[in-house]
């Protein structure tokens, strides 16, 4: 198989916006071929627009307005892990030749909806849960058996407000305080409002290319070197029994790793999936970062802000830069891919050689990861 | 890359159907599974729902009902082409190696609507224009220009019709007369009701593995040996501007039969999409099987029955066995599969060594093509 690069990308700002989900798409995608001069449009032979949005053949619509006529083409969900799991699908169109240049679009329209809408998947769990009930219950069992502290959730929202706000196309563009974020409206205790995601409108996308064309289009491809997934069900209480370990980020996690031959001390910078800030504290843990339970301890001591060990959510994550559902993963590996390149403005880590992301859907039943690197992969195991 | 093929299969009978989406998911996916004794649920790392059915991770509680906790996981969705993108892209993925045995499940529950619902796409064209519409006037120009008579339209219905009814998995199980087909009640002149698809319930899937590990499950893999997409845009007169030549169609039969080094010449069985009968006689032309404007002939000539030239829709195409949106490129599929496998039943053609799958959507402005051997292909152009 072929080794695999992001050659481009384009976003649009994150937030409340005006326009249909085809005029958000619109804007990145028009962005992210800007970011291409040498692709011509008519190159783009693979397209894969995720998306929950449940409007069939919207994907040739996007495709039309933008002027693509790609050979293969469909819409792709996964719920809040679409994006991850649509540039894994397209590695694949990619390393196995099927098409050479490859976009994946990503986009949502969230805010005319009041609340989330509920999904038939909640009534095949026999009721509606809203995730921040997950979210309180992983909070709660964490500190109850860690010692995690409530201030250190803050922690996660305060690093990543700031690192939004250093980020032009971020849903939250100010710095919040530790006593902002636990002053803020109660939610389910122990999350409050600073806790959790919004609703966000954006769009999100990039394109691949493989090892034959990469350098044709830019000298700074950032190259995939491993993947790794895992759907493990759809229900919250038989797929993370213990609550405060998830095996499905450590499956991804793991298998991400052994495909790239990294391991967790080689990262530079890691995009991981802060639905709550809890999650971002258990991340850490079963991504590999640090032993389990160690979580609070490492935003603590500042280890994943810019220029501590591991920083994590330059972007400003899905807390700061917003979470436009089938966009979030997109513009994770766009973080990493600008980080990874120097092109990350005031948030710019230094020199990054190997990135990461998590992107993960519903309670944390399905996760997907991708390795990133400055250079290629020398094989695949 | 690696050679893929398909290992196994399963469908439910399609027509009217009781019980849910999720319900016939379940009974394909498990006649699928029960089709490879050797294969364990746990080895199915890779999982593609394909469907219309706009509801947000219903691919997650689909996986769960039958016991797959896979890797890679996603719904696909290309309207009526969502079947033959989603194994195409179960393709890229096997051929890659980022999963080894991948699942492609195709489903629709359509009996409960009135009719089909308008989509936005149709709002973006200016107004909705019914399929048969798109239909009638592809129809009407053809038989101007190259003298194809209503009653070669008819002769499709009636072979399709016959073959269907020696297809216990068919929604129409009766033959039709020509009389019969003539005298039915119009729908948009020159089509009448049994020129056209109805509204069918159903599933199909199928299992794809690669070379290392095809001969472990079964003693007949059925080799990918080619693809060809191409998606045009969304509009039906930007299109196929011309009504009776299709250029996606065309576009995507070359590439397929590029990269499995085959011609037309070369085709033993052809399952072609009839959304229309009109359809199948354009698709004979522009897939390459007779020269533009000889459709009408080459039915009249009997050269797509059963013992003709180029057996095509021998399981009653979209016309006689149904056409469930999503889960019809995939049961295009089953048919190539049991054909070359010599499992077809009344309707098989004899030894047939290599087959043709023609996938489309919306007024032909998208084309997903799929060749099979029984022999794996030998290169990769």
């Amino acid at each position: 198989m072929r080794n695999v690069a992001i050659i481009g990308y384009g976003l649009t700002k994150f937030g409340k916006r005006e326009g249909s989900l085809r005029d958000l798409a619109a804007e990145a995608g028009k962005s992210t071929l800007e970011s291409i001069p040498n692709l011509d449009r008519s190159e783009i032979k693979g397209f894969f627009l995720t998306t929950t949005d449940g409007e069939p053949y919207v994907t040739a619509s996007v495709a039309e307005n933008l002027g693509l006529k790609p050979a293969l083409s469909a819409k792709l969900e996964n719920l809040c892990a679409s994006g991850g799991m649509g540039i894994t699908v397209a590695y694949g169109a990619v390393a196995s030749g099927i098409v050479d240049v490859c976009m994946v679009l990503g986009v949502e329209k969230m805010s005319h909806l009041k609340i989330a809408p509920p999904m038939e998947w909640d009534f095949t769990r026999g009721g509606i849960m809203p995730p921040a009930v997950w979210g309180s219950m992983y909070a709660q069992k964490h500190m109850r058996e860690f010692g995690t502290r409530e201030e250190d959730l803050a922690l996660v929202s305060v690093k990543n407000h700031r690192n939004s706000s250093m980020n032009p196309f971020a849903q939250f563009q100010k710095p919040v305080t530790i006593e902002e974020v636990m002053k803020s409206r109660p939610i389910v205790s122990p999350l409050k409002l600073y806790d959790c995601t919004a609703k966000t409108d954006g769009a999100a996308a990039v394109v691949l290319t493989n090892e034959e064309l990469a350098r044709k289009y830019t000298d700074s491809p950032v190259w995939i070197t491993g993947t790794g997934q895992s759907s493990l069900g759809a229900s919250f209480g038989n797929v993370n029994p213990q609550y405060t370990t998830w095996p499905a980020v450590a499956n991804a996690s793991r298998d991400a790793f052994r495909t790239s031959h990294t391991t967790p001390e080689d990262i530079d910078i890691a995009e991981l999936h802060d639905a709550f800030t809890i999650n971002e504290i258990i991340e850490y843990e079963d991504a590999g970062f640090v032993e389990k339970g160690k979580g609070g301890q490492f935003i603590r001591e500042g280890q994943s802000e810019i220029g501590g060990k591991i920083p994590v959510n330059t972007n400003g994550g899905l807390i700061g830069a917003g979470h436009p559902i089938g966009a979030t993963g997109v513009a994770q590996s766009i973080e990493v891919v600008q980080q990874l390149r120097g092109e990350a403005g005031k948030r710019q880590v230094g020199s990054a050689e190997v990135g990461f992301t998590l992107n993960l859907s519903a309670s944390v039943s399905t996760a997907s990861v991708i390795v990133y690197g400055r250079k290629q992969r020398s094989g695949y195991s």
